[in-house]
């Protein structure tokens, strides 16, 4: 590890980390709400609920760090040792913190539920340690100094840690003094990581300032730029350079930065268009619906939507004539186009998206294997049709049909 | 870190993973594959494109475990290190090993795709070291036995390491020798974590074997049992007598167990009773359909679902009276019924869900918060309904309000 002067870790703890029944997210999140502070996280470690261990961790890394953020270990039950792990490190006890407690009560009052017995021993913090408020669940956080280090105990349910390190922590963190880290990221739809890759090659060389990487996931590739220098104002404008050189190579197929979806892109162009939109899905279920209704406001602009996976209810909701159904199968683009059409004219919308298509794993035929998805966005000038092959697991074919189909709309709406 | 019998070690390398760009994935899978070989996982480090870090990591991890697994840092360009790391922590030179490069050949051609000449840095191995053959990408594994720990390299695209992982290392790997672990995770719906865990305290003692330990997502709490033993047979034996404690004290509230979704547990039960689902969804705007049509096997019982944001929806689609809508508002008990009845009704189903509600982050009233849902189940006998305030982001209420409605409806049909 590097000096200790800037960095930060992460310590992640939870035996069902360590047996693999769930992946660490919240250590994706603290690291870029750090790293956009101006630090840099030099590690993260994932540790079981052993006291042991636990202890001699948060030793070690609040030795060589300025900053350590512990997630989990915070619940009512006898496995959750963090408390204890941040007492043992400090070399002082436990003690109950009033106004902690008075929370925790609080908290089981506005639920109408009674608390039990054991959720007291939530309010326990050690001596010389700050209890972090909880307002979405019972587990406060800690914040303490060991070894010169400060360091925060979040819980590790993603939503309460999300909140408390946003609200709480980065404030009293703060941006790092004496140098400065930006950070932009830039999504793209429609082209592929290798292509993009030889298209930003002479940017993307090691050793340069700003570093640039990419990377792919469900058919949305993330161009990343850092830019490290010793003002934010200096790390801006390195930054910037590269972010306008790449702007203008891919820009047919940037559709947002830092974090936008792409169905938050789409919601953002239909609000500018006062355009609305209707859904016509079958073999995603729901997924795009879902994608576009994360987005908030996205109530204003999404009219309904239809989950029809019956030859019935593509009939009756989305007037598919029977006949094209009988005539194509159900998984057609003769269907699909008729889907995004109906549901179109039916919800009054300014445009209607249908996809149909085989997720996986059974369904598939020799002639229309697993992966073959139809999609189609009916729109007021045009209709446009898809048809894909996708060579993933059923979650994986449904993600990339739903991103697929908000591609397409993406572009139509641009156009 | 406990004795280096039996344990073993994951490494993840790159810069994208501190910076938060990420999360990683590929620890978790791996963690599970080791675990149900009857290796204990004892830690998971993340770590930058750094040489020294990345030697020193492979040295102390090497040193103190008999398996360390490293993700990362295989690819062809100049950031990618870990051949370089382990050539130095096992103190020896990378040279090129001809058949890796005949294979590296071989995948260009296959994709008729010029090599380039940065892809030969991929065909070096340390010296003693073995090659493991990536045939879905460019970047081949690395074995090699360092301080007497088994070392493994794969690539960090989790699918190229996902295949390496099953088909060439767990194969060398094998179950550990003169120890087994089991593992069985219960999930529930229903109760509280720290309700279960009173129940559960005497069995959730520090230093048991098996050791129960509980998590919370999203209003699900899964209960682990981890059994250690000599053979499978003994560590079987343990679990399953726990198992059976757990399952008679909690026998209400346990839908599945080792990774069945709540939504799983559905669709299992409505395939059972021959029943058929219908969703009018508000709030959640897809998501419950989203969930259950993540079950294969989905497309049998779940007839159709309506994402009816609007009033107009409401009523024209499912029913819903205008005099309902203008006397109670969208977001009331009152609609939620018709919903839910509605949809029934409609789709000729024998179940329906209606969900109506605040999500946030605007929206909200002094009288209906951000966070009120009003959630109902109609059945053919009886209609229930549930006004739940959930104190989460967008996100964690519209996730909580989905797994209420499937949790209301999973104890309808099961009574």
């Amino acid at each position: 590890m590097p000096d200790k002067n800037g960095t930060a870790a992460i310590l992640a703890i939870g035996e069902e980390l360590l047996l693999g029944s769930i992946s660490d997210t919240n250590s994706a999140h603290i690291a870029a709400s750090l790293t956009s502070a101006g630090w840099k996280v030099a590690g993260i470690l994932t540790i079981g609920d052993d006291l042991t261990e636990i202890t001699a961790a948060i030793l070690e890394l609040s030795a060589k760090h300025e900053i350590l953020i512990i997630t989990g270990g915070l619940g009512p039950t006898l496995d959750d040792l963090t408390r204890q792990g941040l007492a043992g490190a400090a070399g002082v006890e436990l003690a109950e913190n009033p106004e902690m407690l008075q929370n925790i009560k609080a908290y089981f009052r506005a639920l109408q539920y009674p608390m039990k017995a054991n959720n007291r021993l939530q309010a326990l913090l050690p001596e010389g340690g700050r209890g972090l408020h909880n307002s979405i669940g019972t587990a406060p956080g800690i914040a303490i100094e060991i070894n010169g280090c400060q360091c925060f105990a979040l819980p590790g349910v993603p939503s309460e840690m999300r909140v408390m390190l946003a609200g709480q922590v980065m404030p009293i963190i703060g941006n790092r003094p004496g140098g400065a880290i930006s950070v932009r990221e830039l999504h793209l739809w429609g082209k592929g990581e290798s292509d993009i890759g030889a298209t930003l090659a002479a940017l993307m060389e090691r050793g340069r300032n700003p570093s640039v990487g990419t990377c792919a996931a469900s058919g949305i590739i993330t161009v990343r730029i850092v830019a490290s220098a010793e003002t934010k104002a200096q790390a801006e404008a390195l930054l910037q350079a590269d972010e306008i050189e790449i702007r203008n190579r891919l820009a047919e197929n940037i559709f947002g930065a830092d974090g936008i979806t792409l169905a938050g892109a789409v919601v953002k162009l239909l609000t500018e268009r006062n355009a609305t939109l209707a859904l016509a899905e079958s073999c995603t279920g729901g997924l795009i619906g879902k994608l576009l209704t994360d987005v908030p406001g996205s109530s204003a602009v999404l009219t309904e939507g239809f989950i029809t996976y019956t030859n019935g209810a593509k009939i009756a909701r989305l007037g598919v004539p029977a006949e094209v159904l009988a005539g194509y199968g159900a998984v057609s683009e003769a269907v699909c186009r008729k889907m995004a059409e109906g549901v179109r004219e039916v919800s009054g919308s300014t445009f209607g998206i249908g996809v149909t298509g085989i997720a996986g794993p059974g369904g598939g035929t020799l002639d229309k294997p697993v992966g073959r998805v139809y999609i189609a966005i009916a729109g007021p000038e045009q209709i446009v049709h898809r048809e894909c092959n996708f060579l993933h697991d059923r979650d994986g074919n449904r993600i990339r049909a739903a991103i697929t189909a908000l591609g397409m709309l993406w572009r139509m709406l641009l156009s």
